[in-house]
C-alpha cells in the first residue's frame, strides 16, 4: 500500500494546506529535505477547537491532547503533499518535534505525541518511523494545545 | 539588490558576532547547510537590554517583543556573515526557530516572531522565506525574551 | 585519539541505548546527518533518579542539573554509537539541542547545558564542537530535567 492509499484506507481527507499566519512559508526543500513549519491544531475549518486550546494538566486532557497532536500530524500531511504533489514522494519521515502546551507538572507528554507519531506510522508505515523530540512548553501560537514541525527525506 | 546591499539600504550595521556563551560554537556548516546556534537579543554593546529582557505578556509587550525577536534575527544574519565572509552567498534562508519567553496566557507568538521574519525577508528577498517554528518556553538564557535559530542553504 | 578511545580514557561506559518510549525511533539517518531523538537523563538502570527529576530552580539546582545533561549527551552517543556501529564514524558534531526544564525566573540555562557540551567535546575534541540552542521549558516527558536532541555528520 502507498501512503496515499493507506490515507485513504485510514478515511483520512486532507485538509486544504494552513496559510502561514505570518510572514514566513509552510515549507521549504532544500536537497532532499522538506522542511515543514510548526503546524497547529487547526480543524479543517481553519479554526482550532475549544478542546484542543489551552494547557495539557489544566484545560486540555489525555484523549484532546492526543487528538490535538494527531490533528497537527495531518496538518503536516497536507502541507507535505502540497509541496510534493503526493505523499507517495515521502522516502522517509526524519524527525518530528512536538510542543505541548503544559501546565508545570504535565510531564505525560509522549503518550500526547503519540496522536502524531502513530498517524505518521500508519501512513508511511516503516518509512514513518521518525525520530522525534517531544518538550511542554508554556504556551503556543493561537493557543493551541500542540505544535508539530517535521522534516521529510523526499524523492 | 543582493542581500548585502539590502541591508545597507536598510541602514543595518551587523554588529561583531556574539561569542558563544558556553563551549559550543555559533555555527556549524555541513554540506550545504549552514546551522546557526540560537542567538540572543544581545545589543552591539553585547548585552541585553533592560527593555528586551524578561517574559512576554509579563515584562515584555508587543513593540518591544517584535524588536527583540528583529535584534536576534540581526545576530543570526552577523553570524551567517561571518561564517560566509558575505550575505550574497546565502542561497535560502531554510528555517527559523523562535522561542518567545512567555507568560502562559501570552498567545499572539507570531506576531513577535516576524520581527525576527521580517527582517529576513526584507534582507533576502524570496529567498529570504523560510520555514518557521515559534513555540512560548519558561526561561532563556541570560533573561533574553526572545532566541532565534537559524537554518541557510549556502553556496 | 579516536572518540572511542577518548571515551575510555574519560572512564565512560555507553549504557544499552535506550529505547525509544513511545511510537519513534531513536535515530533517522538521512543522506551524511544522523539526527537522534531528544534523549532523558535516563541512568544506565533505564530509570531518572530523583536527584535529575523536576524543574531547575525549584527541585534540581547546578551541579545537579550539569549532571543530568551530561547524561542526556551520553545517552546521545549511546544511542549515536548504536546506529553507527563506532562513534569514531562520527565527522562532525553538528547540533545539539537542549531543553531545560526550568522554572519561569531560571535562566543560568547555559550553564546547565554545558553539562551535554562539554562531554561531547572531550569525546569528539575539535569534532565535537556544535551549533547549540538552549531553552528553558515547563516540563519534560517523565519529568527528566533536562532532554537533548543532536544531529551528527557521519561517515
Amino acid at each position: 500500500m502507498t501512503p496515499e492509499k493507506r490515507l485513504k484506507a485510514l478515511g483520512i481527507t486532507l485538509p486544504s494546506p494552513a496559510l502561514a499566519i505570518a510572514n514566513y512559508v509552510p515549507f521549504v526543500r532544500t536537497g532532499d529535505l522538506l522542511v515543514i513549519s510548526g503546524q497547529l491544531a487547526l480543524g479543517p475549518d481553519g479554526k482550532i477547537s475549544d478542546g484542543h486550546k489551552g494547557k495539557l494538566g489544566v484545560d486540555v486532557f489525555n484523549e484532546a491532547g492526543q487528538e490535538a497532536a494527531r490533528i497537527c500530524a495531518i496538518n503536516v500531511l497536507a502541507q507535505a503533499r502540497f509541496a510534493l504533489g503526493s505523499l507517495d514522494r515521502v522516502k522517509r519521515c526524519v524527525r518530528l518535534g512536538g510542543f505541548i502546551a503544559s501546565a508545570p507538572d504535565f510531564v505525560a507528554l509522549a503518550a500526547i505525541m503519540n496522536g502524531a507519531s502513530d498517524l505518521v506510522v500508519a501512513v508511511f508505515g516503516e518509512q514513518g518511523r521518525h525520530a522525534r523530540t517531544t518538550v511542554g512548553v508554556s504556551s503556543l501560537p493561537l493557543d493551541s494545545a500542540v505544535e508539530v514541525e517535521a522534516m521529510f527525506e523526499v524523492d
